[in-house]
């Protein structure tokens, strides 16, 4: 269990509300691997690739914040320790961003790609799962292996 | 020029900050339209190509409203009608395209990027000059006549 | 009629969405003055003060902007020229100071109060008609005459 | 030591970002007796009354979230163990009120003027301690005694 004392880094997890089995075992393992870091979970609080990511990181025992997009922090999932209710709509996506030190873009639509997008703007090292291929500073895994390894190389930097 | 007592319809143009004159030229004419069509400009309110839509709208008597990433109104380029200074950042970019009800988006970087993916997130019709090509949704001009052609056709849904 | 291509003041009209029809008269003739002087008028957008302030300024030919809490500018009232909804709910009465170079308060509970606030917090010049008296920087009008005067006043700086 | 596994209550401390001797350490109680309960500590991560309610809290091995104005999280005062960085300015305010479900209002200008008034609106519980007595539902403590009682029973109502 992380000491809630110390100011862990902060590791944003986005992705899409509703995903694939595939995609959701992917976000799992990446929030167990945030959790065992130790690091903090970050993501938009919502269901698909959030929720199964706060699941992972949540069963290790880590802290997972909800950035919601709604006012009601009875929105976040089960797995989300420190709901941040914003009632800003999409505009929380750039909140999502700048809480977090590193991206991990797994899967994901329009949403992601606005989320990956002020990631670039800002300078926010970022990799990716199955998501938007667009400019060579997103790094892409093909695989969770791969995704692993981009993972523990990226957390150095931290 | 535009009666102003009428709520005419919203165009947001969108692009970077600092731009070739090429760009700012396509940026230009499509205030000129806009203002023309008559519709009210919407854009972030800076330089570039934002200043050079506005200025192109300006010049034919149309209304041009600069949604400020900062708090000071005074950051607005000179040809903003109506600044809307957020000191929100960019989550402000959220709302140039809540704001407009057609989007034109001209070159551009991480930062329009943004603002592409929220216009494809809201289904708010979107074409594009020298820009991110990414989803068939987002229409494509080659050539300022394209565009011209483009427009003519987008602003008849509106 | 306003030139719309001249960037003219801006006044902020804020107070409740339901109001009393003394209230409503109140706003309708503050809309009327502000349309008058002339200024571009900012306010909510919704109803009760904002939209008598509307209407006012809107038969007097004058440009009104309501930035809305909601990202439907079909919530606008009838008489709001330039509708910037937002869809970031109360964190929205930011706006409508930051947008504002004078604010009225007319009556008000509170979301008025917000407003009032942050507008003290900035430094911009408030003037109020039987809304909160809570600090001197606050000027108050009993009664209509009295805030014509105090708006006469307060326009000269602008 | 809190589990940071459960999601605690969340409670809001706000005022000034400098601040007497006194409030500093009605604040820092008030931190010690959040982190007691236990609950999440949430303010606007600067210095002064939000400094010190943190530092209390986080000595007491609490977890303190900071909801920034500023985009970067070392910003922060140095006892918050997770920044939110906004960079959103004084819409913030309506964050920090959102992500609380009690607010104890210490001091204070103008800012914590909006954040009490958005509580208000809001519905949520105060409960302050040399602040702005402006309506009943605002209850007030002159003493730490009676802060302390107040908060006893505020408590019993998360």
């Amino acid at each position: 269990m992380a000491d809630p004392s110390l100011p862990l880094p902060r590791i944003g997890v986005i992705g899409a509300g509703t995903c694939t089995s595939e995609l959701a075992h992917a976000a799992y393992q990446v929030g167990q691997w945030i959790a065992s870091y130790p690091a903090t979970l970050v993501c938009g609080g919502l269901g698909g690739v959030m929720e199964n990511a706060a699941k992972g990181a949540f069963e290790q025992g880590g802290l997972t914040v909800g950035i919601l997009p709604t006012s009601d922090p009875g929105d976040a999932n089960p797995y989300i320790t420190i709901p941040i209710p914003t009632g800003m709509g999409h505009a929380r996506n750039v909140l999502v961003v700048l809480s977090s030190q590193l991206i991990i873009a797994i899967g994901g639509q329009a949403g992601t790609l606005s989320e990956i997008a002020i990631a670039l703007k800002l300078g926010t090292p970022i990799i990716g799962y199955r998501t938007w291929e667009i400019v060579p500073e997103l790094k892409m895994a093909s695989t969770i292996e791969e995704l692993s390894t981009l993972f523990q190389q990226a957390v150095k930097s931290l």
